[in-house]
């Protein structure tokens, strides 16, 4: 296949030490317009369980069949989950990527292996990698360094098996938790979910995995919490709760990649939206990477937006909205935009935009390199679950479990004998979110079945108390243990497309969970959920209420070592918890009148909320200081608070800093996240934490629709949860109106200093 | 008070033959800034029930208690309510305006009197006037001609005792029926809503009455249904579905006053919204009435919504804006914008605009005219419930009566023995909406009872059947009536305030409706209620579903009659009837991923659709005729259909047009009504309904955020529900796309021709 114009041996596009712009204007100015499309879409390659090194796409239903051997000579802009489509161990998997990745380079004429990409939600998505907790556990962590760790590893182990972009994270805020993917999202404050979602980002990346933010922009918003629903926002408050996670992981976190999110906005579907896609990505944030389709999206704007004739025409509106790269396989990136590109209907300067951007993402992964090879691995077996993973997992578990409410019947006595009951209590299933392979029966090496070891709940109290029982009726203490099984679109109660008609416990679990109360005996609620639920109506009743979400493979030793109090809780809850199913959509950051009101009968006030968890021990907070009372709009202070751990065993407390904007030129939420500090003490040990803040952070989208720092009175307000104020203090911002750049917004630096 | 510069004797505002605008200019030229001021808001009298003469502010707890004697001299704006606050007889209230008018002229430097206001929700809002159904059973009687006929009575009545405008009608486009306010509204179509709304508004104008477009715009779009919650919708959906009733009130109905909404669009509160208030209605729509305040909503800028630091920075912002007058009472627009004005923070001009509009007004009502004086009457009681308030009030009542099921048990067989329960069969509130009076038991006249007589639906079943008990437990057929009490903020289940969660049956009634299906007695459901309630749990179950929405003084025969078959149904649905509690918001006027699909579990398709309701005949649609299959995207073609009568009964049938749009280059709703007609037809008759389909008709807000036509394929379907098809013909739009101005987009003309 080879040809001189290719310029394999010598030409400029080749050489690593030439300046990469000019190597991919050299490579484009070589290709056909045939080859740049081709660097514009992915295959899914069905990955084989049976190691036999054959290898072609991937089959489902909703993908056409691919003629391989005609697709191949033209090059490949991506691989989709080599890894992670049916379950395979990861040593057949890395082998079989290099296969597949040999026979993209020998196939076509510049000899460019392909972008490989896969999922990573929580952990590399691959049959016995370690199953990390689920992001709303990251969100309750409210530790940004831990989420980064994990993502530096889960990065580590891609790019170790020949993996070059993962699918994550996502950050949606969340709106509405009847949706099925809340379990995907870090919670319901921006603020929250940028500065998590961003340490995930620094992970992936400085492993060298490109990070996909995902999915821009306003999914979470849809109608009734539906997926793929019509999202009903208006630009002000899409500028100030959905966009901010991307901007800081856009600015500030490097990510190179971005994935339009299925839905539409006010009529305009993501992946036809131009001043989304470019306007706001690129031409306001300054983005450079690839945005790349969510899987089908391109199709979706003709049959299922109905925005495009065809496919080709869905082609045209994607790529001039600034999609780059189809996935996850080629629909409307081949054939029908080859022809509509014929009939003139797309203008060939959006396939060179596109290419360039793929071409120079490759160029970056040294994927144009003459020495480039693809990762080798000759193991029989690859551990994707070493005990450092393990660790981390079970640490991030354990700094991730809510306990939501504890009448002091937790942690539970070492001598009381407890009853474990619920659907749950005894379900691997229950630990893990969506994207997960918990081990797989039907895998076997030496005689092992391939896949991580996940102790439920009921396994884990059982080898931390000895009083455990699922039949002492008895017992001094019952554990029911309820939530969710994450599916895709039904085959759970949460995950994508299983989403909710109101917040009742799913199923039956009200019935079994009132039959638990009938007899009087002391009765604690473990949550393993994906969601939210209302427990108004339980609330009263029980002793305790712990709250795990997906807490992954760790999740039963975690949840197990609060029960019993050898992990003394420090997880807050990212979202606010219901008092009644009903009233939805309802989030805390909200204006006044978006919360209880007199004109108003249904009164939304959560049962807990947002921020909101327990400890065993107890903080005091006091010598506030704050350096001036007053700020110019473009000025900083510092807001310092001590805290000193006032009980007898060492905990976390998480300190909270809320703004209260009393009077604005628009609506403004209530209260607001503005900073966090998570710090461990020791019995008595005390520190000072401190936030520097800066004016930017009170800014807001205001009535002319650009970001501004108004001059007044704010409320600094330090909480220990969304709704409770440890200490108040007022800050004059003072001087002109002004309008702000998005930067530096959300950095808050904290600073902690041991105090006498 | 007389000085000389009021010109009173020969100035030229004084003068009736001079043109107004040279009238008004001359009147404000003459106007001190605080006399100016004085016209910018009304005051909320105290009725009187003894017609002791004496006239006071009234009193309530929202109210500043005010200095009569220094506020009178400086002139007055309005009086708000004379006939409404209490229950006070016609006669009483008419006497006692006209003494509050003479006090107002007398006081003032200029003599001007007041513009009297009052409600008219479902009629003149006074004790004893005819209680027409409620707005949505406007909805469903699908006949705008009946609706004006209506508002004219409404008019006239008010006209004649001394008032000048009217705040109706509600033009809010119900979104999510949880919404205490649902009804109020026409439905959850805008074409119905818009073409039904602007019947009233021309009955009303017609009667000389100033109608008031309320609640301009957006407050039925608030989050999860809540009262005065925010509202979230963008740009493109508030243009297609919220504003065009108003539009069409006002270009096409000649509304002269337009009423601001309580809630927040994207951050901005409609009272101080400028780009709503001035920009789209005055700038884009040609608007040259007034602009009024919701009661207290320019307070609630500053209390509320917290865009204002103090009642006179809410001042500025809502005069800023376009608010004309404070309603119901001074309250921002008095002393603390005096103080503003004073200060230098408000521009004067604005205040000579307003007033402006105010006079403007008031010389077009004559109020500026020499010769004027106050409605006088000297008859002890007025009645204002005749005998032709009671036929139209029945006749609107018949025609607004939904069957929405029906086994074949409806009509009741003449020999039927029907036991009749519930808790709303024998309560006359049950027929009533928001603002109307019912009869009240503590005033008297001649030993009679002031207020109209209600029968309830079994009196009326009483005297229409022989068989009817509250007690047969062996009764052939049950009937059970459920439904709503209407009352404001948790007095009642529905109205203002009293929001609901979910649409479950309110209270205890599904445990009514469930016992009265145990033991298998055929059960007709009866509801009247202010919204759908779900009922996919019981349907199935029940003989025959009646729904009544709150059908008036008349109600009780009505329903009577549908029951007993002296009445054949003819209402269709103005909303869409949940199938389940949970889900919301839902209605049918949305795009295809709205519904139900594949991607996610909850399927939100209505139990029964928009526009759906039964007959006891049956009709024939044939002969469908489209002028041409092809159309310029500024033409229009005629689509006809012959409607013939089959049954053996006379009755009504309601042919509905819609529109489905294949490919556009925004989502479009798949389906939306662009015309109906309703058709009385004897037994056999037939009729041939001609729609003339304009292209304006397709037309929409698209990418560029103007409205425009389209060119490309487009279907009309003939249905007799949104969804039941009946025919389905192709129209192809030829040509350029075109913007077009809205005028002529909502008007269809309907002809009817007698048929062989």
């Amino acid at each position: 296949m080879l040809t001189d114009d290719t310029g394999l041996d010598a030409a400029v596009w080749r050489d690593p030490s030439r300046d990469p712009v000019d190597r991919v204007e050299d490579l484009l100015a070589r290709m056909t317009l045939a080859e740049k499309v081709a660097q514009l879409y992915g295959v899914w390659i069905g990955a084989d369980p049976t190691d036999s090194g054959e290898v072609a796409p991937f089959q489902h239903e909703l993908i056409d069949p691919l003629d391989w051997d005609r697709l191949l000579p033209l090059g490949l802009g991506q691989i989709t989950r080599p890894f992670g489509t049916a379950p395979i161990d990861a040593a057949v998997g890395a082998r079989q990527l290099a296969v597949i990745q040999a026979e993209v380079v020998a196939a076509g004429r510049f000899g460019i292996p392909a972008v490989a990409h896969e999922e990573c939600l929580n952990g590399f998505t691959s049959l016995g990698a370690t199953i990390f907790p689920s992001p709303l556990a990251w969100g309750a962590a409210f530790d940004p360094a831990l989420v980064e760790r994990m993502a530096t590893m889960i990065g580590e182990t891609m790019r170790g098996l020949g993996i070059h972009q993962g699918l994550a994270p996502v950050l949606d805020v969340t709106r509405d938790p009847r949706w099925g993917r809340t379990e995907e999202t870090i919670g319901e404050d921006p603020y929250l979910v940028a500065t998590v979602g961003t340490a995930y980002v620094r992970g992936l990346e400085t492993a060298g995995i490109i990070a996909t933010l995902k999915h821009f922009a306003g999914y979470s918003g849809s109608r009734a919490g539906r997926n793929f629903g019509p999202v009903g926002v208006g630009p002000r408050e899409f500028a100030d709760v959905f966009l901010p996670p991307f901007e800081l992981a856009v600015r500030d976190g490097g990510a190179r990649s971005v994935m339009h999110s299925y839905a539409e906005l006010d009529g305009v579907p993501a992946a036809a939206h131009e001043g989304l896609l470019t306007g706001i990505l690129r031409d306001t944030w300054g983005f450079t990477g690839t945005v790349v389709a969510d899987y089908f999206g391109v199709t979706f704007l003709h049959n299922s937006h109905h925005v495009a004739a065809d496919r080709g025409d869905a082609a045209r509106l994607a790529l001039r909205a600034g999609v780059d790269v189809e996935l996850p396989t080629v629909q409307c990136f081949g054939a029908p935009l080859l022809a509509a590109l014929d009939a003139g209907a797309v203008d060939e300067a959006l396939i060179d935009r596109a290419a360039r951007r793929v071409l120079r993402q490759k160029c970056e992964l040294g994927l144009l390199d003459p020495q480039w090879t693809p990762t080798a691995t000759t193991a029989e077996r690859i551990d994707l679950d070493p005990p450092a993973g393990r660790a981390l997992a079970r640490q991030l578990a354990e700094a991730s479990v809510v306990l939501l409410a504890n009448d002091g019947t937790l942690p539970l006595r070492p001598d009381a004998t407890v009853a474990v009951t619920g659907p749950f209590a005894d379900d691997p299933h229950a630990m893990l979110g969506c994207y997960t392979f918990p081990r797989h029966v039907g895998i076997h090496h030496e005689g092992t079945p391939i896949g991580v070891e996940i102790p439920t709940l009921l396994d884990a109290l059982r080898a931390e108390l000895p009083q455990v029982t699922t039949t002492a009726w008895s017992a001094d203490v019952r554990v029911v243990v309820l939530g969710d099984h994450s599916g895709l679109f039904g085959a759970g109660t949460s995950g994508e497309g299983s989403d909710a008609a109101d917040l009742r416990l799913p199923g039956d679990q009200e019935r079994v969970l009132l039959d638990a109360l009938a007899d009087g005996t002391p009765t604690v609620l473990v949550l393993l959920s994906g969601r939210p639920y209302a427990l108004g109506a339980y609330a009263d009743r029980l002793a305790a209420i712990v709250q795990a979400y997906f807490p992954g493979e760790e999740g039963g030793p975690a949840v197990a070592g609060v029960l019993s109090g050898r992990v003394n809780p420090s997880g807050r809850s990212p979202v606010s918890v219901p008092r009644t199913p009903g009233g939805q959509p309802y989030t805390y950051l909200a204006p006044a009148l978006a919360h209880a009101s007199p004109v108003s009968t249904v009164d939304p006030t959560p049962l807990f909320p947002f921020g909101h968890g327990l400890s065993y021990t107890s903080f005091a907070w006091d010598d506030v200081e704050l350096s001036s009372p007053t700020c110019p709009t473009d000025g900083e202070v510092t807001l310092s608070v001590r805290v000193r751990n006032t009980g007898a065993r060492a905990g976390s407390e998480v300190v909270q800093l809320y703004l209260h904007d009393p009077v604005a030129q628009v609506t403004r939420p209530v209260t607001r996240l503005i900073g966090y500090a998570k710090v461990a003490l020791a019995p008595q040990e005390a520190v000072t934490v401190a936030f520097t803040v800066h004016a930017d952070l009170s800014s807001f989208t205001g009535l002319a629709g650009h970001r501004v720092v108004e001059p007044g009175e704010l409320e600094l307000r330090l909480c220990a949860s969304s709704s409770e104020v440890r200490h108040t203090v007022r800050l004059d911002l003072t001087g002109e109106e002004r309008t702000v750049d998005h930067t530096r917004r959300m950095t808050t630096p904290v600073a902690y200093s041991a105090a006498a």
